[in-house]
């Protein structure tokens, strides 16, 4: 099996308080004709809105009804970035669950939880370059 | 925010046994030194293992105690990679949750759930092409 992820799919509540989340960040969705998934491209991956029962059911595991162990992070080049990308998502309607601040591993992060209780950790790793297409190498 | 996701951690019981499934799947960690993170480069993303209690606490939010509403998936080019792929992580000790069949949006897909009880969704969907790195653009 090849090392790499194609898709990451959100289970959500209602799709399109989910979907004008992700809008209020400033993303884009990809106009597919499906009403009832909606896709995002994120570098060579995609970050798709589903319903979280269906999803639940489709990937063959009971829901445990609040977070289940997944925390996506988005990396940025700057501290401003962070408070940047944080005031946008609490303006966007997102809890945020930790403000801006230094981290104990040496960067500088925050966290915002989107309205389904997904957390993303918004942070800048000093020693972490970033490509110019946002990718990440280790 | 750029339209993107720099790291997915996944929360796991046992560092060991969950790098373990993983490598048994054919990957390679990162050697970075550090014994309470494995990181997997995938693609131009990255995939961490990481104390679920940590993540938690980390994350800003409470413990759901199972499945929270997020599954992965790794596409694949032909049906027959996606029966090869679930044949790996049934031998690397993944519980299958759906054999490999056709599936209602007319591709091929099966499920395997890690040992912490991430799921992910192996597919093939005929109008998806996969780029050369593995990368999929909608």
């Amino acid at each position: 099996m090849e090392q790499r992820v194609s898709l990451i799919t959100l289970g959500v509540a209602d799709l399109q308080r989910a979907r004008s989340f992700y809008e209020g960040l400033g993303w884009s969705a990809a106009d597919d004709g499906d009403d009832d998934v909606v896709f995002f491209q994120a570098g060579g991956m995609v970050l798709a809105l589903w319903d979280r029962g269906k999803l639940a059911e489709d990937s063959a595991v009971t829901d445990g009804g609040g977070w289940g162990g997944v925390t996506l992070a988005h990396n940025v080049r700057s501290p401003h970035e962070v408070d940047a990308a944080i005031e946008e998502a609490r303006r966007a309607g997102g809890r945020i669950g930790r403000e801006p601040g230094e981290t104990f591993w040496g960067g500088y992060s925050g966290v915002f939880v989107d309205p389904d209780g997904h957390p993303w950790d918004v942070a800048h790793h000093p020693g972490c370059t970033l490509g110019e297409d946002g990718s990440v190498i280790l």
